[in-house]
């Protein structure tokens, strides 16, 4: 997007390009989504979004409908469901391949020629030629999709498996301009694998969110079952294929310390650092994002209420790592950069930054982590070394880490700049400005009700109704209380809480479990929660609600619409779960 | 409390010393605040509250009523208003002086040996002897009545302003078992005097919520016509008399450092130590309790919104002076303990406390401050010097400091003990524990709306309305965003951030006006903001709410019912204000 901001003749010449497509079909309202990263548009782009939006601006709300789902990348049940309807009504407009004789024969040079918005953009996809250059402005995916041009679609449709549906195809049947020739046809089938291939196998049991890359969530009721979330159970949210790294070879790079370079293996990551192990709960900045599309869609994986978990992580503390690498405080240095061996097809990698202060801080307890829940970290959570920043957000804590920078600026990553940032319910598309949000760090308090389920119904002859959940709050802030509500909010009741670290103590004839609090402002793991309480009388249906106060005595707002927010991220509403109550 | 807890014969005892009383009404309601402090009870009895609340379990509900409203402490006009039905309605039981003969005449000898439970507890007043055995139990102010017995009221009364009102004579009336004798009435009088004498004078601007001790709050748009509240429009927060201070004697005592107490000087501490400057905002822990009370009746000063300002302050970093001391991080100092010289009339002084983290953090910015706005403190903010915790409740930030205590522990006192913590809505008085909360420091985030005010007339003409408020956040935390809504929630807008430090920035033909955000987590300062917006096409009347989001995007609860809490603190639900559309 930042190409067409310093291109003021793009409008213009779109006319131009137009009419020198094949099949020109002026107006039409088209969408193809060539690398739909996972939010809008590339990472050293700021005001993407808004660009992208200015354009669409004036154009069908179904163009916005679809911008938005596609934007999802990996939300690809979202974005089917936006279309199914136009698919069922639209005449098949693809184009099997006997049609080649309809359309000119191009080389793999003749298309190379074609990569920017000057020569028009051209791709090609199982032996079609396509001229793109049209889509390029309302590409959901913001110019990145320039990273295609003169080349094959498949290595980035790999990638992202939002693009394998129908629409998709026939969207892009409209800018079909040519057929590439046979023989360039036959190179370029060995050139495309499927890069997810190395994926590990993951628990049946998780509820999957997204296939490629991978996201899931466990059953909520397995959260509040186990105070540390058993490894297979933990969420997985992956950006991207899980990278395959050799331990062996492995270093972890460290730029920016006044001594220069710093490359560290395994062995040495382990055998030169004090071991400190933390229990952390990590969170995905979408989490319950499944409330807010209940009040209007947004973009983003659909998580339920199980985009959390606790673990024990154990490794190298960061700040004694960076101390050892001569780091001095002071400087021009105000933020820690992580780049993950994640890589996408264009070969850039996932990347995160947080505050110095943080990094470096003796209680804010940063680890470079091996080990997770007392083993070798799983491929899925980063193996062999991944960030574990207690009490941020866990788009923060980068896995599969190779490289640490130390900067006087932010990760100009796109997940850094142009995505896990929150907005105003005002904001939409069209007027989002990413530049004008903090990114997420610490998160806000969060609590939610794992059992019983939405939709249960409780039995009146047991009198008693027993709900569970979790709580934690972002920043160290301890949970320091729970209410729970049966009639939506109108009385409130006191849960017992639960921590890690308990100690017992005989008080006369009664057995009193105390939960014993860490030092304050390094409250890094959630608390398990729960309440029995009598079942109301004469009540038929229960709405059962829960809020969470954290140790800076900040609490959860009370509906979802008014913290609304078009990514869908930092939903953190009071929960509420709808039971019934059987009078048998 | 603590004396009622250890001593199981005390309720027996009741029905023993009732018969010994001139003129026992058994079972009659009576109450009489003696020594009602701010809050329920003293300083060393964390279980104040709950063992009170229990004795009075089963009593008529009137009875919690008057407890909780004389528990207010200051709160009088709170106190008068839930007891004037009842003063209308009681037929006069005070007896005038000219009754004397009409009880047995008591030397105040006599009067002293009736200083316990098991002797009973006589006080004098005004020349009367009255047994208040029976009243003790039932005292809003817990034990503390103690300090009274074999003594005059009048200087408890003194301090506390709450007494001054017909109702509690009637109440003492109840009580009274004789005359003092003449003599010693003429030695009495001379005892007496007003500790508020030194108090300075104030600004007849501030709405006074009581006078003594002093609580005043300025107009609520004054706040946000100044980003620098100017001194005489601070909001004024006393617990005691202003302490009359000799700059020239002056020493603040340090203990709990390793090589022993420390002394300093007002010189040393200004000469010693780098000067440091910190702009931030106070806020007190009851500020918007109005809101509260409008729910449901709480406990505390009616505070409006105005119980925040903002300004420089000036002094020695708390951390200089510990670590100069010889404080060396790692030992068993937990809490940094803060003595007033402001003290009530048995000699107990103000206290807090703050976790040793917050005090010795080098990004904390804890100071000895010395100077507000640029001048020497003023005696109603401390002088000669106070201590400012930035991002910590105004309760903490103890005033004519006297001395600081190293400590495993927090402050034993009644304000950080028993007071300042916040509570589920199903808390109340019969079932709170105070120990199972922890001491408010840091505040959750704030906002409200200073113009236009509850009941503004807009004008349709204006086409447009401009609302003004501030917003700010407690730990450090930057307010990011503020939230406006002219439908009562349903839409909203985005108001502009006004900031400290600015920077004018010209980007072609427009000038721009960016906020300097301070480094990560040292937000102390407040913002204030504005919004200006098209008036709603047929809108005749507005509900105008607003709603802040700090850098840990946190936000604040929608209503005010869910977070009630029995003492009225942390009230920050969105901020309503509704106006009027006129027509003409």
């Amino acid at each position: 997007m930042l190409l067409f901001r310093h291109c003021p003749e793009f409008t213009s010449r779109i006319g131009l390009l137009k009419t020198q497509r094949f099949q020109p079909r002026p107006g039409a309202a088209s969408a193809l989504a060539v690398c739909a990263r996972w939010g809008s548009s590339s990472g050293s782009d700021g005001g993407g979004g808004r660009d992208s939006g200015q354009y669409l601006r004036g154009r069908t709300p179904s163009w916005s409908h679809l911008f938005a789902g596609l934007l999802a990348g990996t939300g690809a049940v979202l974005a089917y469901s936006l279309h199914q309807n136009k698919a069922e009504r639209a005449a098949t407009t693809v184009q099997p391949v006997c049609d080649a004789h309809k359309f000119p024969i191009y080389s793999q040079e003749e298309v190379k020629k074609h990569r920017g918005l000057a020569e028009g953009v051209w791709v090609t996809y199982k032996g079609g030629v396509y001229d793109i250059t049209d889509f390029v402005a309302v590409h959901p995916g913001g110019s990145k999709i320039l990273l295609a041009a003169g080349g094959a679609l498949e290595p980035f449709w790999a990638m992202y498996a939002v693009h394998n549906q129908e629409h998709v195809l026939e969207i892009l049947a409209e800018y079909k301009v040519g057929e590439l020739s046979p023989e360039d046809q036959r190179q370029e089938a060995t050139t495309c694998s499927d890069p997810y291939s190395n994926d590990p196998p993951r628990h049946p049991a998780l509820r999957v969110n997204s296939q490629k890359p991978f996201n899931g969530e466990p059953p909520s009721e397995i959260l509040s079952e186990n105070y540390i979330t058993p490894t297979a159970f933990f969420f997985k949210r992956n950006h991207l294929p899980v990278p395959k790294v050799d331990p062996g070879t492995y270093r972890l790079q460290i730029e920016g310390l006044p001594n220069g370079p710093v490359s560290l293996s395994l062995e040495e990551l382990k055998s030169r650092f004090p071991k400190h192990k933390v229990t952390a709960t990590l969170q995905c900045a979408g989490n319950r994002r499944s409330d807010m599309n209940q009040v209007k869609q947004v973009k983003g994986l659909n998580w339920g209420i199980a985009a959390i978990s606790n673990a024990t992580w154990t490794g190298a503390r960061l700040r004694d790592v960076l101390l050892e690498g001569g780091y001095a405080p002071g400087g021009t240095t105000h933020h820690v950069q992580f780049e993950g061996l994640d890589k996408d097809v264009t070969g850039t990698t996932y990347g995160a930054s947080i505050p110095v202060g943080k990094a470096l801080s003796e209680e804010g307890d940063v680890l470079l982590a091996y080990e997770m829940n007392g083993e070798a970290l799983p491929a899925d959570h980063g193996f062999p070394v991944r960030v574990v920043v207690p009490g941020t957000v866990g788009a923060r804590n980068v896995k599969w880490l190779g490289k640490i920078v130390l900067s006087e600026d932010e990760s100009t990553s796109h997940w850094q700049q142009n995505d896990y940032k929150g907005f105003s319910p005002a904001t939409d598309w069209d007027t989002v400005d990413f530049k004008s949000a903090p990114a997420i760090q610490e998160l806000p308090v969060q609590s939610a009700i794992t059992q019983p389920a939405e939709g249960a119904v409780v039995d009146r002859s047991m009198e008693e109704v027993t709900v569970k959940g979790y709580a934690w709050s972002g920043g160290g802030r301890e949970v320091v209380r729970v209410d729970v509500s049966l009639d939506g909010g109108r009385t409130w009741q006191v849960a017992q809480l639960r921590g890690g670290e308990e100690e017992e103590e005989e008080e006369g004839e009664e057995r009193q479990v105390n939960v014993v609090s860490p030092p304050p402002g390094r409250a890094w793991a959630w608390k398990l929660w729960e309440l029995t309480a009598p079942l109301p009388e004469d009540a038929r249906e229960l709405e059962i609600v829960c809020k969470a106060v954290d140790s800076s005595y900040n609490m959860q707002p009370d509906t979802v619409a008014p913290i609304w927010n078009l990514r869908g991220v930092l939903s953190n509403a009071w929960h509420r779960v709808r039971v019934t109550v059987s009078e048998d």
